[in-house]
């Protein structure tokens, strides 16, 4: 068995910026229905192809009449005006209202020509087929101007914007079913490893679940993007070098899990300096530490760790904010916060830099790994701790900065 | 035209907990692949059926023997150790360890019997077919007991978990390729009114455009609920009631939009004492008062108001907690943030509660309501204030507590 060593390990930040700027933000697009858009982002700018309303509009249900025959009401000399007939949200009044005259308009309904002004039904008395206003109303009182919600012509969601529900009511109130978004990056993962099983597959003694491929899969599914799985693959690198440039040709992004660290099976620091222009070989982390990056016409190929722990945390650092680039989502994926710790984690190293995970509950953050190669050190994650290389310990205690994963990463 | 008057508005606490009462959360279930998995909500617990990992295994890559031999290994007196054999991940060696003996072995290759303790190859000298040990190594080092990460018959996730990454990770562990979550719940819409042209159709002078199927659609979507559009239906009593009647069989909630109000066209105030027993007929609240709720065998109608803004913001304070009680996802779906108001919103009414909407950007949050049938009085809302009746009026500069929306519900 041979072993090889981990030089130059890049710190954090340089990978995490190597990455970003060879992500290329996806340039495909599709049509999707507007029940679906939620959370997709926007392909170009929609403009308003008529004003909303179309027409002048009532807001409330009342009576439309002209606000110069009201100018003088009061309780002591209210004004009578003639009800001469009504329009619901969808007809309209065939005629001009004359001075003297009103119309019983329903909420939605077109204002007809000739009024300006509408009065609620409540502040309104009957009186057979008049109406008795007691007080002035202003011109324009209840009632949506057109154009006064979105003007002819203006924009109704700007290109790269990420839809949510008042932006997608918006394509909806100009007519349109669909909405123009970016496609969603697809992500190939290969799992590497003469060890692994695939989950569904049959127990074999010896043998190991593969977890990584599911871990990445739901990192990669809730960022927007479409993860597709291969079989766990041997330790061969000429089928590994083959599957990752089949990969390349149909994906946005390869992932390959496992084979990235200096044992004699571990192939992918050989392999990846083939396939194309390597980024980085071995991050100063940890967990995490082997880790590889290499770009291949413009696509990402990373070479993630074997061991769970590994891989999920380098997901939530590393890949989620290439991930969110090429799918043109905003932000790196997570939030700031401040949270006490409820335990002393790990660390500092002092030549790495520590990924210390939380998870929070009732305003605290409790530190969860225990071991590199344990998915349960993950469980129940919400943020994690970024703890540069040489600092000061972290104490139970203390108040840290933190970065949050939102749901469905965090928990909800 | 006739018109009726809102009597007995409820309080928008009562409303929400009537509301929350009857919800009856989902009980059908259904098992989806993996990758699929995250933010669904699993529907049983499931346990290890045998421990992880399955046996001791090397932790690092490294040399196994026997602690004792080196026990009293220094620097002024190593100890060689006959390298007898190589284990990799998939492999094991066929027999005992004896004393003086070492295997080299890769990380998660199963510790050969006789062994218990590794040491890693960086620390090693090799020469020749030996092996030279120059410090003691405490039994258990590099080595992952047999259940260490997950015992057998451990909890991988419980019943009513959130599904997230590493959740997803545990069942893949175990071997499963599939999750035993709850159904999403249906919910369909009814859109109601004459006036109303669905996105998609054919412009018509006079139409206007429905946009509360999307913007309800999309909420139902973020919360993890399957939305059921229905064409809109004229402002026909019976046809709007079997139209009702019908959805309630297929759904396990029902949402009509418009005609809840005191028009004479608003049916729904007739319709739903019909289809069930009545919950509320009103709220006080500002938007949204026409807002009406029945249930009919363990199932939610809910009739909401027609203006896009007053929709969309009872859907956001009124209908999110009661989806997400129905998904079983915990929680109302906000979470409390204190944001310092960069302009003074309208309100507070002496009888009615104000929702509030805010967009948030730079720590501050910006009153972004101007009309309840506009539906750009919600664009890119991110949080909103719940302004009791009768209170003080919110000031631009005062910090006030808020329901912050999450993404995608809320802006990235």
């Amino acid at each position: 068995m041979e072993m090889r060593a981990f030089r130059h390990l890049l710190p954090i930040g340089v990978a995490q910026s190597r990455l970003l700027r060879e992500a290329r933000p996806i340039d495909r697009t599709e049509r999707v229905p507007l029940e679906a858009a939620i959370g997709r982002v926007a392909a170009r700018t929609l403009h308003a192809p008529r004003p909303i309303p179309a027409f002048p509009r009532a807001t409330w249900d009342g009576y439309a009449f002209r606000s110069a025959d009201v100018a003088r009401a009061s309780r002591t000399s209210p004004v009578r005006l003639s009800l001469v007939g009504e329009v619901f949200a969808e007809g309209q009044f065939g005629r001009r209202v004359k001075p003297g005259e009103c119309v019983a308009i329903a909420t939605g309904g077109r204002l007809p020509a000739g009024a300006d002004a509408i009065e609620i039904f409540e502040r309104v008395r009957r009186a057979g087929a008049n109406i008795v206003v007691d007080r002035p109303v202003t011109a324009g009182s209840r009632i949506a101007k057109r154009g006064e919600d979105i003007a002819l012509g203006a924009p109704v969601v700007g290109a790269e914007e990420v839809l949510t529900p008042a932006a997608i009511g918006g394509i909806a109130a100009i007519g349109r079913d669909r909405a123009e978004v970016y496609a969603r990056p697809v992500v190939t993962i290969i799992p590497n490893g003469n060890e692994l099983l695939a989950p569904g597959e049959r127990w074999k003694d010896g043998g190991i679940y593969d977890c990584n491929n599911a871990t990445l899969s739901a990192v990669i599914h809730a960022t927007g993007g479409l993860p597709r799985s291969e079989l766990p693959i041997a330790d061969d690198p000429r089928a590994i070098e083959r599957a990752i440039r089949s990969a390349l040709r149909r994906s946005d992004l390869v992932l390959v899990t496992g084979g990235s660290s200096v044992g004699e099976r571990d192939y992918l620091p050989q392999i990846l300096p083939r396939v194309g222009r390597v980024l980085f070989r071995g991050i100063a982390v940890r967990p995490g530490k082997p880790t590889l990056a290499a770009v291949w016409n413009g696509k990402l190929v990373v070479a993630m760790p074997g061991h769970p722990t590994s891989c999920l945390s380098n997901a939530y650092w590393l890949l989620l904010p290439t991930l969110r680039r090429i799918a043109r989502l905003p932000g790196p994926g997570w939030e700031e916060i401040r949270v006490k710790l409820a335990g002393s984690p790990d660390g500092p190293s002092p030549d790495l830099t520590t990924v210390v995970p939380l998870r929070l509950g009732a305003g605290l953050g409790y530190p969860t790994f225990h071991d590199s190669h344990a998915i349960t050190s993950l469980a129940g994650v919400g943020a994690f701790v970024i703890v540069p290389p040489g600092g000061a310990p972290l104490r139970r205690g203390s108040t840290v900065s933190a970065h949050r994963l939102l749901p469905p990463l965090g928990p909800a």
